[in-house]
Order: structure tokens, then C-alpha cells, then sequence
């Protein structure tokens, strides 16, 4: 089976952020994206190191390699200090590349 | 830790396609699923190029890698010129490798 | 962009267990959590080989590659044998690696 290597972007926020990442994905390149509702807990960047049980979302981009390190340098620039979000990047295997 | 290296096979549909792609992976090997709703934009396929935001599921399958190519060859020929579909596969790995 | 190399565990288990599990993961070590709510089938261990379709949870964690392993063999050992559970490892790209 012929498949072609993409990067997963997966991005966890504030559920309040998801309209306003959701807009930076589309403008910088992202074909798609899927949403799911989340909870959790982590660090709030500088503005609040203490923990949050919050609301959250989880979003996942299958891009190439160069809008996925567009898509995160951008992210960490505009929420990463002020905002609850993480972002991971892993590998992965898709059929269709052209989908993405 | 003792790990093995088993296939992550993500499918993120249409929600309403949920009963007959699970029925699909039953039959074709999967020892279990883990479904998750979700939201999302992405292509139609041929059908429609569009954008659409819509009731997605996103379907989560760790098993063997033949089993995984198996799957994802299935879901190519049957869904993914006439439905909302991607799919990704990755290495995970796993304890107790015979769940999987 | 500089990214650093951590460990992406996943955990999909009862729903029931939830609180427990995430007071183990704290209690050892991790800084942060996501958890959605997810549904699915697999086997239950040697307590019910059979299949349930339920309510279950699906809890990630960011973290160094010592941390996974404890995390993944506590839970194999207080978990596995007595309860439907499954976790998977897998390498993830971070920034701000210290966030983790």
C-alpha cells in the first residue's frame, strides 16, 4: 500500500481560543482540521503557572512539514506566553496525499 | 519496560458513516476501537470539494501492521471517493502486546 | 524552529477509572493532561475477555520518556488484569520543551 509520510499537528487550548486558532490554521495553509472537546490540566504560560481544570479543545492538522512548522511557530508566538496551549508534532503514515 | 511496536490507525468521517465503518473494521481483524466525537472542516472527496463543518467521528485502531494495512486499503476503496474521510496511521508502542 | 523530543502516552479506559487515573498520573509525576470522552469496544482483561461497547475515556499526557515508562507501568501493574485499558506510547516534537 502506497502511502507518503505528513506531520500531525495537534494543538490543545482554551476552548475560548478555538475560533481564533481556527482562523490562523486557514489563513496559514491548513486544508483541515478536526475538533474535539477536552478537559484538563497543565500550565498557563507566564500569565498563570498554577493549574486549570478547564474546558479545552483538541485540535489536529494533517499537513506537510513546512506548514506544519509554519502553523507552530506562529501558534507559539501569539498564545504560547499568554494562553493554556501545548502543541505536539509526530509522524504520520496517509493514503491520498494530495488530500493534504 | 518491556514495549512492542504496534500500528495507530486514526479515521476521522463522517459521523453518520460511525456503524458502518465500525462493522468494516470488526470484520476485516480490529480486536477493539476507541470512537471520539468530533468536529471538523475538511475535502469531500470528489463528491464535493467544499469545505464542510460538520458532525465528524474520529475512530482509533492499535493493532498489528498487516491488520493496519488492511484496514486502511478497505477504507481507500470503499469511502474515500464518495465520503468525508482521512485517515493516518502511526508506531505506537504498546504493553502486553497480545490485546492487540 | 528548535523542537525537543518527548513522549506522548495515551490511556483509553473505563470512564469510572478516570479520577483514579489521574490522581496516580499527578502523583507521579506529570504536569498536565487532556481527557475526552470517548466510547468503544476491546477486551477487558482476564476479568471479562468478552466485548463492551461503553463509556470510556481517553487521557493524554506530554511528558519525558522516564516519567512515560513509570506512568505506563504503574498503570499496567494497578490496572491491566482488573479493568478494560489499553495504552500506547509514541515520540512527539514539542516547544518550549520546558512546559513538560
Amino acid at each position: 500500500m502506497q502511502t507518503e509520510t505528513r506531520k500531525l499537528l495537534t494543538v490543545i487550548c482554551e476552548a475560548q481560543l478555538e475560533s481564533h486558532v481556527i482562523a490562523d490554521l486557514e489563513r496559514l495553509g491548513a486544508r483541515g482540521y478536526t475538533v474535539t472537546d477536552a478537559r484538563g490540566k497543565g500550565g498557563r504560560g507566564v500569565r498563570n503557572a498554577g493549574w486549570d481544570r478547564s474546558a479545552n479543545v483538541r485540535i489536529e492538522i494533517v499537513c506537510d512539514d513546512k506548514t506544519a512548522n509554519a502553523l507552530a511557530a506562529h501558534l507559539r508566538d501569539h498564545y504560547y506566553d499568554h494562553y493554556a496551549m501545548i502543541l505536539f508534532i509526530s509522524d504520520v503514515e496517509v493514503l491520498r496525499a494530495g488530500k493534504f
